[in-house]
């Protein structure tokens, strides 16, 4: 048997009790990195940890960790992270924590024989300081120099936001793991349409980012006729159909183009836009895609804005290569699913994942499970608890096996 | 004579009376619509007509009033307004205050047999609230009934901002105007290019102004290939490139189009944009032409949405009609101004005026007079102290010429 209806209630009321935690307005949630919220979901974390017995510890950057005893070395560690998108969903990050959760306490009742886990790491969404995977970056020693002088929403840099809260922006690397595991929601619709209840991850899609900034000339939205104006707004928006343009032509590599923040001045009414600033985000499994797609932006942005006489200029963002998983664990989990007759497909991720990091100090492997119309980053965001305990099933019988 | 260096002196040191009041970093003014800069600017217009000996008065919708007598009606008003955009100009209204307050300061001196007053309306610009002329619609009864209802940026309404002020929502209608005069900047590049140094205006376009709504999905930006979004952005840009479109076609009839507003959710590097709201303003001085605008905008944002699968909704906010100036009054400006050899032209208004409200009360005329390259609503505005003085010269003979 893989997981009974005792396990579906424990899981469920696991998820109940992070449920709360930044709820917003709008049905969403916002638990954003190093954010009070963020701190809660921690503090809950802790707190139904200790009630199962599990030591708790937390390091310098403020990543939190469960283990079934204290000397454990070397462990395999479970891990994701406990932070939101702005008004996201309630699945995507702590589904692994809950999985993480599941497969401590079934090692507990049946004593497995290999030292375990779970951790809750820290900012993994890049919606607070515009990068991602920040916790887990700085224990894996994957940060980039610049981390600390990154600005979130509020305006605090990175640096300001550790000194308050007693970080350190060069913590000690995480020592001792032999191997790392990561349960996700796929955030995509390949599961559900194919109708697989997990995923093996082969490979994570590398993000590269940039912000995009473009400059034209304030003025009289009445008075300034329409062959004399500098519109910003318009070039950035002939730039944001190029961008999408530059999508739909990598989609055969997998790759993908999004500008998801727009930041307009002075955005009002009667003033023709005079700066605008694009976030855009390109993703993809090949390197040759990701550079091709990089370059394509950029020749884009500079006709447009050479044409319509505005000043352009990039800064870029952390960029990711992609990361391939291991592929003794890629084969291994997917042996393990096929010994619970759990239906597995090897599958690509899109999205960024803490795995990333630790792919670079140890053996990694990644479980997804579907989500409902593969809608995330988002309220509407949605996966039954059983497909936690998939995903959970998947990752302790794959743990029986390497504990023989 | 028309006037001289100790009037120039005089306009410059009212000038700097008013510059400093909601400087912003960037070197512009920050003075919204019943914000407490404009609170401020109001009281130093107070102040510096009680120093002059004017008689003083504010109405119940918070506009400052400045009179050389008590009991003097029938009276010419000459009015402007005090408020800024967000990060504007130095001279957008302030320019035809300074004008009047000379104007009064030389009939003073002369003892001219015209009663006279200076007002000062408030919130004419659009930026706090989204909508215009506030102050002076309110008192002449030109005011939308949903005008309470207005959210500043703030957030708070015009109905909470009014109660916390004690200023009433239905004040008594100004009575006892002759005529109304203005003096603004021309806001365009028409006086400064055809080298006239005042214009006197013929027609105020009229402004139509909309929210745009478009919503599509947020989805993670990372794991939805490219054919399965529905990005509201992207159905965004294609919009704003539309209404660029529409307004190089209404060109021909002096029309613009612009888009100034753009607010995107969730706004996130890591999310397809969900929803986005695009503020639009149409303007023209030929009702055929803004109707067909108007219909042609939303054609397209149907089309561009349909074919995205992206939902479309639309607000109409306020608009107004475009407004005529008296033809006697234009005739007589422009013989004033030709009495004192200040070369004059007629022109067109692209830019709303508080005299688009008079002109529904009383007889109503306006003078432009040029700004440096036609910049304005930023910081880079400017006009010379001379040309605030060749504008209230013209006004003062066409008063002379009307106290006969």
């Amino acid at each position: 048997m893989t997981y009974d209806v005792n396990d579906i209630s424990y899981v469920e009321m696991l998820f109940q009790q992070f449920y709360h935690t930044g709820s917003t307005v709008n049905g969403g949630v916002t638990r954003l990195g190093y954010s009070a919220e963020e701190d809660e979901m921690h503090e809950i974390f802790r707190r139904l940890n200790e009630q199962e017995g599990n030591f708790c510890t937390a390091d310098e950057a403020g990543n939190s960790f469960a283990a079934l005893q204290k000397d454990d070395k070397p462990y395999v560690l479970i891990g994701s992270h406990l932070d939101s998108v702005i008004d996201g969903g309630r699945y995507d990050g702590v589904s692994g924590i809950l999985a993480g959760m599941m497969v401590l306490h079934w090692a507990r009742r049946d004593g497995l024989q290999l030292p375990l886990r779970v951790g809750a790491f820290r900012c993994e969404e890049s919606s607070n300081f515009g990068r991602s995977t920040i916790g887990s970056s700085l224990i894996t020693g994957r940060a980039p120099d610049d981390t600390a002088e990154l600005a979130g929403v509020d305006g605090r840099t990175i640096r300001e936001v550790f000194k308050a809260k007693g970080y350190s922006l060069h913590p000690a690397p995480i020592d001792g793991i032999s191997r790392y595991l990561e349960l996700h929601i796929e955030q995509g619709k390949v599961l559900q349409n194919e109708g697989f209840r997990v995923g093996i991850v082969q490979t994570i899609a590398g993000p590269r980012r940039f912000n995009l900034h473009l400059i034209g000339l304030a003025e009289h939205s009445g008075a300034t006729p329409m062959n004399l104006r500098t519109d910003a707004l318009c070039a950035a928006a002939e730039l944001i159909l190029a961008v999408e343009k530059i999508g739909n032509r990598g989609a055969a590599d997998k790759s993908v183009a999004t500008v998801g923040v727009i930041h307009n001045q002075p955005n009002a009414l009667n003033v023709i836009p005079g700066r605008v600033r694009l976030g855009v985000d390109l993703r993809g499994i090949r390197p040759e895609s990701l550079d091709r797609m990089e370059k394509e932006m950029i020749q884009s942005a500079e006709e447009i804005c050479a044409r319509r006489g505005v000043t352009f200029f990039r800064e870029r963002l952390g960029g990711k290569a992609p990361t391939d998983m291991d592929s003794q664990m890629q084969e291994d989990l997917l042996r393990a699913a096929r010994r619970l007759k759990i239906s597995a497909m090897p599958i690509v991720s899109g999205a960024g994942h803490d795995a990333m990091n630790f792919a670079g100090i140890c053996p990694t492997g990644m479980v997804f499970i579907p989500c409902d119309r593969g809608i995330s980053h988002n309220k509407q965001e949605f996966t039954p608890v059983e497909s936690i305990c998939d995903g959970a099933a998947v990752l302790y019988e794959y743990l029986k096996g390497a504990a023989k």
